[in-house]
Parts: C-alpha cells; sequence; structure tokens
C-alpha cells in the first residue's frame, strides 16, 4: 500500500464573515496550504472538497464551484458529504487516491457559510442532517439529540453538568491561543456554569457555535512530500457509519461509529490509544468529547470527568485535547471541521503551533463526527516521517 | 496498481414509484447486486452512495442512511454528489478504494426520487446544481442551458433538430427491450419531431424524464472477483471538471471534461475510441448525446449528425450507443444514473443484456455527466478478463 502524506495544510480564520463568500473563505485556505506545500495548480492530480451545503448556495456541484475558482477547473473534483464529518471524509477520499495510485497531490478540502441565515433557517439545514422521519419532523434538533445522549450520561456514571461546563473552560483557553478561532477568547468556570440553558443539560456553554470558514490540506505520496518542507505520514485511517437515528442505536452514552473508526486507524497505523500524542476530537457538544474520550480509548467508560477534572486534556496535561480550541471555541463551519482538524495537527506535528504548541507530539489523532454519529472518520498521523 | 472488478450490478426498475422511497428502491437495488456477487454484507468493507437529494428527503448523511436500510451500519460509508454524475463519481471512489488497498470489497450506488414533486420543485432542486449566480437565480433550467448548446451546435454544424430527435427514437427502441426502462415504449420519428418544445430547439421528446430509481455494482479485488460467477475489468477510470456556469466556458458545442475524461480514461485502459464496443453516454438532452460522441472520440466535431443518419449507433450498428435506452427512455433519476450505466455494461459485456445484447461486446464505455458539464466521470470496463 503506497504511503500518503500531508504537505500543506491553512485555513480561512473562522467566525462570521458577512463580506466573505464560500468561494473566497475556500480560495484563503487553499492559497495558504499549497504556499506551504510549494505546490501550483498544474500539480494537482485531484480535489475533494466536502460541505454540507447550508443555506442554499451552490449546492449541486459544489465542489468544482469552488475549485475553479482557485483555477482548478479541469482537475477531477468530488464534493463529498457526510453531515458535519464532510471534511474528515474528504481527507479520507485524498489518502485512498493517493494510495490507489491514481494521484501523486490531492487537494481536500471544506467549506460552509452558515452566519447569514436566520436561527431557523440553520437548525433546518443542520437539522436535515438529523434522521429524517423520527428527528427532523419530530422538531428535534441536534441540541436536543446530544441533549438526550448527555442525560443518559448523567444517569449512567458519575458526572455532572460541571464536568460539561470544564470542557468549555478547557477548549476556551485553547482556542483564545489560536488567531483563527471563531470565539476565540477565555471563559470562567462559572460563566460556562450560569450561561442560559439550550436543551436540558446542555447550556450554551456547553454548545458549539454556527460558523462560517473553510480549509484545506494537500495531500500527497511519498515522491512529493520527499521534496516537500514539511510532511507528517498519513499512519491511520478508520471510518465507521452507524444508524443514523439516536432511537435506534444500542447505548445513548457511546457513539459506536467512533469505536469502530478508532480502532480501524489503530489497526492500519499499527499503535493504540496510549500512543496518541495529541488529538482534535468533535466537540460539537462538550458532552461529546467526553464520549469521545471513552469511544477513541483514552479512558474507560464512565471516567472521561475524571480525565477533565485532572486536568489531563489541558494543554500542557498528558493528552491534551483540542489544543485549536475544539468546535466550541475554534468554531464549526460544518464542511471544513474535519479538514482544519488535520490543519491543526499538520501544526502541531511540525511543531508551528505557536502559542498552543503542545510539547513533544508525534502522534495525532483527528476525529470527526457526522450528524450524532452516522458516519465517523478518524486518522492519525506521524510526524518526523518524512519520505 | 491493484486491478479493480465488477463482480455483480443491479438496479431497481427506472419509473414513478408512488409506493416506494429511497431506502427500498435502494434496497431492491442492493440485493439484485450482492445476490449476483453471490456476496453478503459480512463481506463488505466499505460502501459509496451518490444522491443529489432531491425532495428534501434525507439530505446530509443520505449514504449511511440508506446503507443502514440494507444491514451495513458499521460499515464505512461516504456520500459523493457530482449533480447527475453523483452515481458515476460514486463507483469512481469505490474503484480507488480497492486500488488503495484499503477495501477489497465497495458497494458503490446511487439513488434518487423526483416524481412524487411538482413540476416547480422538480425544476429548483435539478437547479441546485446549474451555476447559482448567472443561470439558477436569473431563472435559467437545464433545459434552458441545453437549449444554448443545441442552438449553438445547430449554427455551427450541418446538423437540424430531425438530428435530436432520430436520437430519441434510437433511445426509445433500445429502451423498449428493456423491462426496467421508464419510458419503455418505441416512438416513431414524426412523434419526436412533433412533441411540444421545452426550450427552443429542444421539445419534449429530446429531454429526458425525472425518474425515481436505483442502481448498485459491487467493485472488487482481484482475490475477490477470482471467485464470483461475473467478472468485468475497470480497465480506465478519467474524471475531469470544468467551469459550472455555461457561459463560462470557451465552447458551447464540446464539454471540455467529457474530452478530458475520455482521453484520461483511454491512457489508463491503454485502448482508444476505436477500440470502444458499447456505450452508454449521458443523453440528459439529445444534443447531448451528440456532444458526447465527438468529446469521446467517436467522430470528429461536427460529425455526430453523420453517425445517427447512418445508423452507427444503433443497436445493431457499429458502435451501439445507450442500448438501455438511455437516459432519454431508460430513465434519469440523478444520483443512480451513473451507477446504472455500469449496470447496463455489466450485463452487456457478461452478455446477460437479453433481446438488447450488443454481440461481441469486449470493452465497454460509460460516461456520465454531472450538470451541464462541471464534473464528468468516464469508465472503460473489459469483459472477458476474469483474473
Amino acid at each position: 500500500m503506497r504511503d500518503a502524506y500531508v504537505v500543506g495544510a491553512g485555513q480561512s480564520r473562522y467566525g462570521a464573515f458577512p463580506d466573505e463568500s464560500y468561494r473566497s473563505l475556500f480560495t484563503t485556505a487553499y492559497e495558504a496550504a499549497m504556499t506551504e506545500a510549494d505546490l501550483d495548480a498544474a500539480a494537482v492530480d485531484e480535489a475533494v472538497v466536502g460541505t454540507l451545503g447550508v443555506g442554499g448556495r451552490q449546492i449541486g456541484l459544489s465542489g468544482p464551484a469552488v475549485t475553479e475558482h482557485v483555477g482548478l477547473h479541469g482537475v477531477p473534483c468530488t464534493r463529498v458529504e457526510n453531515a458535519c464529518a464532510a471534511g474528515g471524509y474528504a481527507v479520507r477520499s485524498a489518502v485512498q487516491a493517493v494510495k490507489s495510485g491514481m494521484a501523486d497531490v490531492v487537494v481536500a478540502g471544506g467549506f460552509e457559510v452558515m452566519t447569514d441565515l436566520s436561527g431557523d433557517v440553520s437548525k433546518y439545514w443542520l437539522g436535515v442532517s438529523g434522521e429524517t422521519e423520527w428527528e427532523r419532523l419530530t422538531g428535534t434538533t441536534f441540541s436536543g439529540v446530544y441533549a438526550q445522549m448527555a442525560s443518559a450520561y448523567l444517569d449512567a456514571y458519575d458526572a455532572s453538568p460541571d464536568h460539561f461546563s470544564k470542557v468549555a473552560v478547557k477548549n476556551h483557553a485553547n482556542g483564545a491561543k489560536n488567531p483563527k478561532a471563531h470565539l476565540g477568547f477565555e471563559c470562567s468556570l462559572d460563566d460556562a456554569r450560569s450561561a442560559p440553558m439550550v436543551a436540558e443539560p446542555l447550556n450554551l456553554y456547553h454548545c458549539c457555535p454556527t460558523t462560517d470558514g473553510a480549509a484545506v490540506v494537500v495531500v500527497a505520496s511519498a515522491d512529493v512530500a520527499a521534496s516537500c518542507d514539511h510532511a507528517v505520514r498519513v499512519a491511520g485511517v478508520g471510518a465507521a457509519s452507524e444508524r443514523v437515528g439516536l432511537f435506534q442505536r444500542d447505548s445513548y452514552t457511546s457513539i459506536a461509529s467512533s469505536r469502530r473508526a478508532a480502532e480501524a486507524a489503530y489497526e492500519m497505523a499499527g499503535i493504540d490509544a496510549a500512543d496518541i500524542d495529541v488529538a482534535e476530537v468533535h466537540d460539537c457538544f462538550a458532552i461529546a468529547e467526553l464520549l469521545a474520550y471513552e469511544d477513541l480509548g483514552f479512558c474507560d467508560p464512565g471516567e472521561a470527568p475524571r480525565l477533565i477534572d485532572d486536568g489531563v486534556t489541558e494543554l500542557d496535561g498528558e493528552l491534551p485535547v483540542n489544543p485549536s480550541g475544539g468546535l466550541k471555541s475554534k468554531g464549526h463551519p460544518i464542511g471544513a471541521t474535519g479538514t482544519g482538524q488535520v490543519v491543526e495537527l499538520f501544526d502541531q506535528l511540525t511543531e508551528r503551533a505557536g502559542d498552543r504548541q503542545v510539547s513533544g507530539a508525534d502522534i495525532g489523532l483527528a476525529h470527526n463526527v457526522g450528524g450524532s454519529g452516522g458516519a465517523t472518520v478518524v486518522h492519525v498521523l506521524e510526524g518526523g516521517a518524512s519520505p
């Protein structure tokens, strides 16, 4: 099997940008990634673009609509969509394209523009990724779905809403060090505790924002990577699906697709969870970060609150999680999110993450969840492994 | 590079099915394909599903929403979308997955349910694949876009609307032999000539219908294919993008992405256009089939009308095109169309196409166009090449 490397990565700022379009945001991310890789458009064999298509802009052919804007018309372009995991699956497809031998340089990116919609429309658009008949059509938003998981978790284990608030405090502390973050400010435990309720037991600080943004990574073969300044090997890729509707699942306190995707990624990389030095996980809601700790094997079921209490996942802890600020503070521009996680790991594993650099990070994990777990993808990246 | 084979293929009937859902249609296609491949769900490493998401059913996560219904929850599933080429790109992604070594058995499918929408909504949904700012928002439908191409073609070459009508007559003659076809009846040249105008110079018989349907193929590695009853090698895959908006292109009488995709597919397969024995091409409008003849290298620019006049592309001609009936007669359930073309070629190249069997067909070509050419994918399949 051919090796695949990330050789460049870039992103726009995440936030609310009334003066930007999906194309301008994508262009910013693309140009940053290509500049870093020191490659130009003529080198690109293929492109994969992840987006949910929020807001009714270019829905069909949204991949070619952004790649033509950066001068890649002609180049094969595939749009992939797996709800909030679209960007992670775009990276996975790019890795497969390189490993297949059909491409040496693949641009994988994602984008979303969400903040110019009214709250109701925004909820509708996110709702299209919920199970249709028994979630969306009954009025269940994603906040409601994750609130059910949070309630079940509080019932099952020794945990309290304060653990959700501590996730927010940690991620905002990291995001405050990230110049690209949407909500790049610190919050106190008191702030997080006293925020308005969204869906019991999740309050506003337990929910990520809706965000505009784009992220791009360049995935390349070993031959190409050998002449790039920076190269991070894609050591493992795991993906799995799960029943789309929460009510159809065996468990509300674990996401089976996360477990399965992580196991597959670890097996491919020949490592286990204990080898991970830094992780970007899908904290669309604070409960999701706690579930991720357990599903990714960072701790046993029910032990996630201890990791938060003990500071294990803080920036200077034993296993820093979401140094970027995560979806909570960095933001969650749906189609960009999974690609943006890989951007952060690329910076971390090449020791260029500035104030939020995790010291001695060689192996990083990105965990990107679509919907409430209908599709998950996990990447294991290995620094210091230039071809 | 590992070889990839199609080892099973199935489809639902194409048509208007008020008693079916997108899931039931997909299930019919999946079960037919898996039965033919003699594989069960446990053998499936991965799934790729193409759909535009017409009609506002499950839009996000529509891949996992259908694969869970056939018992594939757990299996990695990626939705791909490139407008009307979604199904062809799903096959391409499956081929890459097998060639990458990350999968041995991949289910590639597509579906769409369109006929339960009012005409206006249906036009809107197709419109989302047109260029947004200067086509869709100005009211240009796809009929209008292709009518511009047809007008330019009539201006440039020795051609008349009768050539469009002859495409319809040929494809209906083939579709009448296809029990799965939506409009499985013959039409006379007089019928086709005298149909109501849709968008000058294209009349109703020069336009494909809106259709419900699903199609699935099973793509497998050589090891798996060796133990299957039927195996058709994927000898070549080519894909290309192009500017999404027609008005931005250099030519209205040629689709650059079709040319580029075909060249890439021929190069990978080590053949040229003259080696093709049978082709399924993207005749969403009759003009599109004529352009395909030229863009795929079956004849020189301006010569497509001669191929139709001389019967070259009829079922018993030198190079039969659209033996299935094509989009015109078999139907065009957007996400299923490209996969369904491969289903037809699989049947043709394994000599099981019944009354519409092309005699002595060893090499087949499938040509699937998204929108008016923003994305095109071409597959070259080789029969009699069991591993």
